[in-house]
């Protein structure tokens, strides 16, 4: 999102003929290169997640873990060369390395090096953040996704309702997870308020783990009264989705009523993108995309 | 909701001018001074409402337990203040008191000081339900979420049709829960038919903890046609409030539409705000906002 | 729903001036008694309800049992006295009979009297059958929630697309059964194929009681595929519903238009009901109701 | 789905009279026989699915299994004669053994036959997938369910999107995933990173088994987080189904307003089907389904 962004507000450098064909391949997806360029980083970069998540795997990691961090560093090199490549031939080397797509670039291969530089005796933690700071490189799928951008911009439209919805939800399991705090208390499991909200969460999300459940008949009824109230609040979100889906399409089809031609003879509106002759008067109407002086 | 109300029905008091000036940081959002008071009161309430929460961890009790105690002796001095400001500078003494948020906020100030006559040996379950009662100090956030407002008239035009869907809704859990006790019944957990319904509730809605589950294949098929129902059923409040909410939509677009100008010549209606001049007869339109004779 | 119906179709009965004056009572609703009768019976049905509920907990039974017991008899006496007053009083004494409430009041008289009937070393799955039986007394309430009826013919109008989702539902639970079956087996608690596809609604409907889970990597990546579609799935019925809801609001909106009036002079379509002139020509618009004869 | 599509696109073969009488009624749907034929293969079709879930019940198993074998063998008989007929009267033979439901009812045969060519040990899970496979004959049901037809092609609409659907909500699912293999790691239960996304999308699609949770605070908060994304989440495939549903219904409603006819007198727009008159100048109107010239 920013990446476009950034390369038209800044000034553009002057790139070689050699550095526009690399820009074009690596950052385009007109030309047939470039389209395969995108489908084999997807493949690497899906291959890559892979081998992580199979080091995580502690049988895996004991028999093949040498073999994991081999082919991890043959990823790393590839992902630092295209780092390189991108930077090098980019139009605008400043405005890549500073957007989003670029710093989840440099994040994606920091790890690795970092994991040189660390003691032999580092703390399982660090090692654990380090190996799962790689995976985030799934998320440079994110830029290959463009219906994504769609949905986020719907999302970010209703983001001050949600942003209410969210305040009503979690009010309420604060709420909810208080009265079962007094009602169960510590000697069936609801230990402190924090988990017990975290108790009316689990309940009014439906999800419903069962690790913690009220005994008493009074909590039971409590927990029924969250759970139909839960079941029922999940209307909220989706009626404020789909009305602001609804209203999209609406607005996209007044668009297309506003792009209508007026007949230059009768001045009747005509919305049909097809229609040849006016079907008030019958003279021949202006060619669709041409503009009558008396709208806008 | 209730407090414009009364100050505006009831006769208001005269205020000095340090009142008013007091008044409008403390009621009003307008002025500089009243958006801050208001974004370091929630501040305050929610750093009060976290250390209630983090006092009922048995092990922070235990170690910071009196440093809780003088913090929230700190925060009820402080609340106490604010409301004997608010009453003092209100226009409207009685009206604020006799409001819900000024029945809210002396509510969250009671239980600290009722503590201090409680009796050394007071029950537990009273001195927890005390503590317990100062978080719903997060109800005063909800007066400063306007759009939670509009999501509760949007509830609030429906009030009919989902108390119906919870009567519907608590129908079928009596006779799924009636129906697992009599197939499975005591032997396998399900105690009684209160339990048994409160079962029903957990799977209907789908949250389904897994504390009683049917071990019969009888039961085992019932409870599968209840989660289908449940899962189904759902559909009803959605259907209901998006509705609701798309209805809200077009009567928003059909009051834009009723807004709009009859041209003087030709009668034409024009809709559209922006237009100058009559696009059936050139005319030049009446400014927006000019309402004809001929209309109401 | 019945009830109705067939005092219609069949010929009514001469009811005596008492008979009738009942009759305004238990079955009307417009009189100031018919409705006090209505709101007592809800209460008495309740009452009754939370009785047999009580009696199903096991300590309260080996406490308050012959206490529930007498006022059981209480109970029915009063419902046998109202469906025999019902009864004399109808103008149609067979079709209330055999309507569904009519079949609904005599079925929750039944169990008590048959207990009379039962050896004392009678099984305990029928003593539980009978009690449970009168708890459908509940059902009775459904004849007075109107709504009711709207959201069944909302639900009915939908009924094949319904029958098709839910076809496709268990389609789609029976492969998942399935193939969980031959993957996890019954060394992993899937016992049965009938068991896993218990399993497998389990986990579509996002109920998930957690009484059996997959073991291996494999059943976990099926049962991961079965909940995403699951939850996607939800949107079919949810949408279907809400399209149903719309469509019922235009046609709503329609039939409105349709009742517009054409002004007498100029043919113009006037669609609010309040305009006393016509917006087009200024002569006065016929009074609403008045269809012109041009029309349908 | 293929089916129709190959017969029209293939040259059809010349049947004798006995085929095509076959053919209408292993085909067709028209005809009696041909809807009693539908009828009795569903009952047939449903009991032989009935007798391999009754077999996969161990006890059953033990006591019946030899008559269940017996069974299995005359249903089995039965679908190869059919399949046999379908071929011998198929006016395109090659087409209909291509097609999805040819496959189909190829596949629902084989494993039976197969099991006798197996040796005496055969691995437990090949005998246990011959014998799942036989149940697939229930896909065959879907040929006769128009309606899912109608689903499928409104989901169909939407391919692109719930792609991108499913494709963020496993992105979502990865990171959760590993944020809480990052905070509770293998000594909670969550042993490696496929695990920890295996348990996401449980908690994320609010199924909710229950058998891994967390146990740390930050690790709830980080469940409770995705727990309430997941809840609201639902609403995207929700709205754009209902979106797709509710253009569908404009769509057919735009159609009909197409149809509608121009007075030849005035040239007014009669969307009415039902109207005889013009209702702007009272000259009769043409007879709907009579295209104007003006009219694509």
């Amino acid at each position: 999102m920013v990446t476009g962004k950034t390369t038209q507000d800044m000034s553009k450098r002057a790139q070689t003929p050699l550095q526009l064909s690399f820009y074009r391949v690596i950052f385009g997806t007109e030309t047939r290169a470039g389209k395969w360029f995108d489908i084999i980083l997807i493949m690497v970069i899906l291959a890559s997640v892979m081998v992580i998540m199979l080091d995580s795997i502690h049988e895996y990691h004991i028999n093949y873990g040498v073999l994991f961090l081999q082919i991890e560093w043959a990823f790393t090199l590839m992902f630092t060369a295209e780092y390189l490549i991108r930077l090098w031939c980019s139009d605008n080397r400043k405005g890549y390395a500073i957007s989003v797509y670029g710093i989840v670039d440099l994040l994606a291969l920091m790890p690795t090096y970092l994991s040189l530089l660390l003691p032999q005796a580092a703390p399982l933690l660090i090692i654990r953040v380090l190996r799962i700071l790689r995976i985030f490189r799934v998320l440079r799928l994110l830029a290959l996704l463009d219906e994504a951008n769609d949905l986020a911009r719907a999302l970010h439209n209703s983001t001050r309702k949600i942003f209410v919805f969210f305040s009503m939800m979690i009010l309420m399991a604060t709420i909810f997870g208080c009265l079962i705090y007094v009602i169960e208390g510590p000697e069936h499991g609801f230990n402190s308020i924090p988990h017990s909200i975290y108790w009316a969460i689990v309940t009014i999300t439906t999800v419903g783990y069962g690790d913690v459940v009220p005994m008493t008949p009074m909590g039971q009824v409590l927990s029924a009264v969250g759970m139909l109230m839960g079941y029922a609040v999940i209307a909220v979100p989706t009626g404020i989705v789909t009305a602001e889906l609804t209203l999209a399409q609406r607005l996209h089809k007044e668009r297309a009523i506003r792009a209508a031609r007026n007949c230059t003879t009768c001045a009747h509106v005509e919305s049909d993108p097809e229609a040849v002759y006016c079907r008030h008067c019958g003279s021949s109407l202006p060619a669709p995309g041409h503009q009558p002086e008396d709208e806008a």
